[in-house]
């Protein structure tokens, strides 16, 4: 099955927009996990546990990782997730961009070695940096257009044809590069007005909307104006506010960040329609 | 030493404008390097110990490590390198773009874990994206401007009041992102008279230049287009052509390496003036 296609058979398992970015800040991890060789695996593989019939998708943030030489952990959590939960999307949080050799590199690393059903990926460098992942015709590739961080306006915002260059870039994905179906977006929640528009020139294409939960945005104004017809077609990303959920000392961090987990599918599904 | 004085101290010291680029790709290496374990490590090891009199800086492409989980010998490359060439700027080609705390994490990666003296970085996400380098004030970021690609004018050329969206790249950096000294850019050789725009806005600032070599840009007008007043200002890139400079069975690549490398250092020479 194609991502698309597991992406929506997933929406519809778990009736969740949900997906869970597993960013494991190692300051921020409970005390039992800071001293252990294998804490990074382990706090993960029990977020995904705890959150799993919640989420349409796990998103780990490869950064992470890389900092700490932790890229054995993030193998074995990936291997976890498709050993134990097949349907659930993976998707490398990595924001890729190179030429083609070099692509073709980062996708192997992405698709064959990480085994990620998809992939993020910067749109700068252009068509010949996106077309060595379609060679994993199976997978997906997720194109930044519209960021949610403040900054993001100072290229994206800039004015081309009288339209801000980030539409420019949904334009390219929807009517060039995607031409195999297997392209997503990446949209942020901070600036709902700008994810209609993002959806108006897309289509039904899934959008992978951070900026919810810690980051501020509005989850009622981000479903009503990225949602498609059938009330799906997003991947709402929630990292920190599902990790680090715990409220008082002694509380159990799993328990906690499946309590959040679930408040943020439902405040999703009260907005589907 | 910060980055920009460390390699204007190499560019004296090895009269060189020549970057070597380390893309080792498994399949172009001499045989008695694939099935050693630690076959990248010494592969990149001797083309270092043949090339430090002719380079300015060596720039090892973390996807080609990445793709292999060979991240370890990457970080052992990058010690030998700091161990016995220290005055060789050592600049890790990585592109990475993402918002504050996640990019914090790809900065540890590149400054701290492999003690990178620059890293390469991609603009799209914009200033908030850039900043969390610079706490590593001795450190260079080396910003994507306009790429040696063909797509790369997808949205690089794209026109933004009059002038071409890379323009609007190189301004920003040099009139705000800059503000501590420590950025550089990527300008393709395959466009020289891009190339000279971007060199008239940005002044004196190290432009990384790759494209000549495997991809065909002329150095001649490279060197008239980028060079700076006193005949320096770049890093003139070259990864496969002296990497894979062998050209017939049973010659040493070390040697033959080196040669391309000579040939290379005093190509550009000749026309700095």
């Amino acid at each position: 099955m194609n991502f698309i296609n597991k992406l929506s058979a997933a929406w519809t398992a778990n009736d969740s927009l949900l997906c869970v970015g597993l960013d494991p800040d190692m300051a921020k991890l409970p005390p039992q996990f800071q001293n252990d060789p294998d804490g990074i695996f382990k706090f993960c593989t029990e977020i995904i546990d705890a959150t799993a019939d919640l989420a349409c998708s796990f998103k780990p943030q490869i950064a992470y990782f890389a900092a700490l030489g932790a890229e054995r952990q993030l193998e074995n959590i990936c291997s976890y997730l498709r050993a134990n939960y097949p349907h659930i999307p993976l998707i490398l949080d990595a924001k890729r961009g190179d030429i083609g050799a070099t692509a073709r590199q980062y996708a192997r690393e992405a698709y064959d070695r990480y085994g990620a059903d998809a992939v993020t990926v910067n749109p700068y460098m252009g068509s010949d940096s996106i077309e060595p992942y379609m060679e994993w015709s199976e997978r997906g590739v997720i194109i930044l257009c519209r960021t949610s961080n403040a900054g993001g306006s100072d290229l994206q915002f800039l004015q081309v044809d009288g339209k801000p260059l980030y539409q420019h870039v949904a334009r390219l994905v929807a009517q060039k590069w995607n031409s195999n179906g297997q392209c997503a977006l990446v949209v942020g929640a901070t600036y709902p007005e700008e994810l209609a528009q993002v959806r108006a020139i897309v289509g039904d294409m899934p959008l992978l909307v951070p900026g919810i939960g810690a980051q501020g945005g509005d989850i009622a104004a981000t479903v009503a104006s990225g949602k498609t017809a059938d009330g799906s077609g997003m991947m709402i990303n929630s990292s920190r506010a599902i990790l680090y959920a715990t409220r008082q000392p002694g509380e159990d961090f799993a328990a906690a960040a499946r309590r959040v987990a679930l408040e943020t599918r439902d405040a999703i599904n009260l907005h589907r329609g």
